[in-house]
């Protein structure tokens, strides 16, 4: 079996909660992690594509945050009830989920209107 | 700015002494998520590359593992000596490094022989 078709990063980041900014943790995405893992398996897609927890992303405005690769395709602020769209549409069929995805001029811009 | 050039995935997981699969975190990945982040720092590449911890990348015998993407190139028993390397050849010049690859046969394979 080859390596996986899709890689899925869940940030599990918890920072303090008097940092200046936000986490991936405290906003449901251990919740998250599990609802992918049960949506992949369910899609039959155990074994050709893997959920797995990450450290900081560096969008923590946007969380909780998700990367798919090789794609390279981030999504924000998901919702548990979002998996199952994300693993029907992106990761089955390959179309990304527009409506979550995250706008490049935000990823990694200090000039994102979502950066404090 | 763009999405990462190369995002760095570092296993950091542990388990437990008694289970039946080893885990990196024993084997010094946190030591490795450092000494990529100071390599990348070093060669110019903030912003441009991130190093992550993630969770568990099940690849546990090849351990510390670390995978590379959009590449999907995939490292195995990865050691703080070789990091300067991987950042110098992969992540600057584009040439993965093939003396630390996992190879495609031994990744997710239950018939790879460092399986148990």
């Amino acid at each position: 079996m080859p390596v996986f078709e899709h890689h899925v990063f869940i940030c599990t980041n918890e920072r303090d909660a008097t940092a200046s900014r936000p986490s991936c943790l405290p906003r449901g995405s251990k919740k998250l992690k599990s609802a992918f893992k049960d949506a992949i398996k369910e899609a039959g897609l155990k074994h050709k594509v893997r959920a797995n927890e990450s450290g900081c992303l560096d969008q923590c405005e946007h969380g909780p945050v998700v990367v798919v690769y090789p794609d390279a395709v981030w999504y924000g602020g998901v919702h548990v009830n979002d998996v199952e769209e994300i693993v029907r549409e992106h990761l089955v069929q390959g179309n990304p989920v527009k409506r979550l995805r995250l706008s490049e001029s935000c990823i990694n811009s200090e000039h994102c209107p979502h950066r404090p």
